[in-house]
């Protein structure tokens, strides 16, 4: 039987969201960093959890939702990443499944529940992350599945991987077995606190072992701990093959070598919940990477797939991406 | 210490929702009837949960939906219900209390988990609802809180209780210490095909023990078996002291002993999903009863409740009906 071949191959913290409105109180009343993501311990969560409002879960994770983007574009991909056995990790399970996408890493059977992240969105569509990663700590270098990686055509990572010691390994693990395989690599820096939390290593990781990055304007000038964006892209552009660096409503712009492709923001009339906003971009750009389209064209199905998720409560696609493709990419 | 006094109490199945969007050419390969709730067991629910789209975890369950309509238009009010001491209870719990709603019943330390609902919604905004019971056959007569019940101005009950057989008993012991206590006892027929399951007794329960009735049209001419809504009318007129009737778009009329009130439905422009329709008409009417409101006002806020829930995805109201109430209440 042949191995199954995958465009992208996707590792990260499986997480089910529990999304709740709220307002700047609450944030301010618990002290909460707004637009940020913290890490919480199963204590604080339970303490947050029974002080907000009634909540929606939705399966999420940075690289999960990227992956469902894939699938949603029409692209091959599998996920990696631990759930346990319990209700939440069979749902999440389930979602990513029922969106197209592999999931085989074996849940665990002990340990912490599966992991979950409280999601407060703020009347701005502003999204504040509070994240048990419960099970995910649990991921280590044995749940990569090796074949599959070595498979796909690129690699895709959330920085998020590297809050979990053991997860960190697997990360550079799967690089390696990525790039054994002539394959490609590609880290998202996921969030300024986390490029914080992580900056050596993150400097030497992108350096060392990437070949697409994804950062948005506030992560990229964390890493070079620099206020100039200009000056950051300055420095990326040596540092990896191509770099993508978003700007919200102001657009991205693509580093490749010696070029610059500035790419439009898409439209996006009704934000109501930012939440999945960089992981859909990071999947549109990529599912145009796999089919060997122009950058160009790549930024602006990012854009595209970013501007659908930005547009509903829940950080996965809702609508069919492919088709919304076809329709936007020469609209801009 | 005082014990609490409630507006109402709502007595119910403990469900979680689980919601995805669907299509007519699903709801036919696996033969289910659109627009009813079909029970099903855990075999069936996992067949169809495989086999369904990714979906949205939101708490439900009729009168739960009616009780946090209750509280959000400004009432007091406690659930009754049956959860397991797993995750979904714990998110059941969660949502009812975090809406304002009391629930202390506690939870089933083993046996079934707790009980879920897969909602399939077509591109008509219609919900196809498969429910596996779960725990919530477990509610016994042991579970009522008497002191809740006999506080309340009315209590609520939800049809679907005839289903398990359990809480049928708790049904009957319910009404009698209701009536006990010079309180209302209030039914809402829930669903045809839950009339056509217990046509006699139900018939029995409305003409014997039910002071205030909802049902939407086709389950009241289910329950008078006849194809006539007029001839439904005159039957129920005398049977129990007021009969709530709801039409969809075409409005409700409310009958109490010789009264006849016609009440227009809210203006609902965009309609995404049915789930909550008939539990938030509930929820308006009986808001506006519990304070004294004339019958055509009661009926009114059923209508604009009801408008809410169906104008997004999920059972239970997103925003604050009281203020929607207030506004909207004289301009029909």
């Amino acid at each position: 039987m042949a191995a199954a071949s995958f465009d992208v191959v996707g590792i990260g913290n499986a997480i089910v969201d529990v999304l709740a409105q709220t307002n700047d109180d609450f944030l301010a009343m618990h002290e909460l960093v707004k637009g940020a993501m913290t890490l919480i311990d199963e204590a604080r969560g339970e303490m947050l959890y029974g002080a907000m409002g009634p909540g929606i879960e939705i399966s999420g994770g940075s690289a999960g939702n990227t992956m469902a983007g894939i699938a949603a574009l029409g692209g091959k991909g599998a996920f990696i990443g631990k759930v346990r056995d319990d209700q939440l990790g069979k749902i999440f399970r389930h979602d990513i499944r029922a969106a197209g996408v592999a999931f085989e890493t074996t849940p665990a059977t002990d340990g912490p529940t599966t992991g979950r992240c409280l999601v407060l969105v703020t009347p701005d569509a502003q999204r504040t992350m509070n994240t048990f990663l419960g099970a995910a700590v649990e991921l280590t270098p044995d749940d990569l599945d090796e074949e599959a990686i070595r498979s796909a055509q690129v690699t895709y990572m959330e920085g998020y991987l590297w809050d979990p010691p053991a997860a960190k390994e697997a990360f550079l693990a799967a690089a390696k077995i990525a790039h054994g395989a002539g394959r490609k690599v590609s880290l998202s820096l996921s969030d300024p606190f986390c490029v914080a939390r992580h900056h050596a290593s993150f400097l030497e990781l992108v350096s060392g072992h990437v070949d697409v990055l994804f950062a948005n304007e506030m992560e990229i000038c964390g890493l070079y701990q620099t206020k100039s964006f200009e000056g950051a892209v300055e420095q990326v552009r040596g540092h990896c093959e191509i770099a993508v660096l978003t700007r919200g409503e102001k657009g991205a712009v693509v580093l490749a070598g010696g070029e610059t492709h500035v790419i439009e923001a898409e439209p996006a009339p009704d934000i109501v919940d930012t939440t999945g906003a960089g992981d859909l971009y990071a999947a549109g750009f990529l599912a145009g990477l796999t089919r060997d389209r122009p950058l160009y064209e790549c930024g602006r199905m990012g854009a595209i797939a970013a501007a659908e998720v930005i547009s509903h409560i829940g950080a996965r696609p809702e609508t069919d991406l492919a088709a919304l493709v076809r329709q936007r990419l020469h609209k801009a």
